[in-house]
């Protein structure tokens, strides 16, 4: 696993979102695996002692302005979801679920989670929306929805996130290859430059 | 001044040494006049509820990593300061005392500062040390010494840090252009982006 990209990522990041559209090409790019990793922000923050970018005075409104510049900049669809920030458990159990089920449509589920809420602006907090999506590439919705209840999918999602905080995680995404782990949808421009020189 | 680049900048700031390196360039390109902007990042951090990078347990470690790689990146010598954070107040004042002497040398002046800091690795907190600096780049040292103490000076520091959390300001550096603002030396190419294509 050592030549694999490792992308920690959370439903509830924009930034996330915006990564979610660049990192397959930069894992192709190199030749690499690419392993997406969904994890709860927020047990990430309880642990560092701080907030997320909307919860400051001034880093907040700032941060919405940037988030918007930088989708447009990479000419994405951006929209905010009805409620932010989100509550992902669902969303990031039912990836954990479709991993074991199928590789490729586990990523499609990934996708078409971050379109419906930054795309086409849906709640995908809720067991339906999660479901939907799930339908939409090609899962039976209510296996989904059973299955995201199970204690095993329950685990592993603290499994992740525990690895995330043992691991240094501190906000998303966060890639992680060659050794190296690097914050932020920016720092993939960096990423990209260091597994192209093998680091400096 | 709707075309001028202003950049706020924190001689304690690793982020902003990097960015000093690449702002002047980026204004010549397009043109544009630059107002260098040194301020008191403690005093924005206090407002925002926040701390330096360096003071959390995860962000910390991860961003001090972090500027050194982001420093090679862009092939720019880097050691850190021997002490950290750095007590800036007497080098800002420096600098906004010299800006009215001469804008070229005030500009020598904080590359000089900078250069100290973080290239050679000096602590610019003293009188003695900012007073080398500024005779380094041809001001007479006993005179900035003296300069830097008066009421007049302190006000206009205060005046520009109090500019800068009025105006959004919560971290270092800090770009503004054409009714925008970027924070950090990464949105340094996205403002770039921003001028070249007049906004988007």
């Amino acid at each position: 696993m050592s030549d694999a990209i490792e992308f920690f990522f959370e439903f509830s990041s924009p930034f996330s979102y915006i990564a979610s559209k660049r990192v397959e090409n930069l894992a192709q790019k190199h030749g690499r695996s690419l392993i997406w990793k969904p994890f709860l922000l927020g047990a990430v923050f309880k642990q560092e002692g701080t907030q997320s970018l909307m919860a400051y005075p001034t880093k907040g409104p700032y941060s919405k302005r940037d988030i918007e510049r930088i989708a447009a900049y990479y000419d994405l669809p951006f929209v905010w979801p009805p409620t932010f920030p989100i509550l992902t458990v669902n969303a990031a159990r039912a990836v954990l679920w479709a991993q074991d089920q199928s590789a490729d449509r586990s990523v499609a589920l990934i996708h078409a989670l971050f379109d419906m809420a930054y795309m086409v602006g849906k709640d995908i907090s809720s067991f339906n929306a999660v479901s939907e999506a799930a339908e939409s590439v090609g899962f039976n919705p209510e296996t989904v929805a059973a299955e995201i209840k199970q204690p095993s999918i329950k685990a592993k999602l603290k499994a992740v996130t525990d690895e995330a905080i043992s691991r240094g995680v501190f906000g998303a995404p966060f890639t992680f290859v060659d050794g190296e782990s690097f914050w932020g949808n920016d720092r993939l421009d960096i990423v990209d430059a260091w597994i192209s020189r093998g680091g400096w």
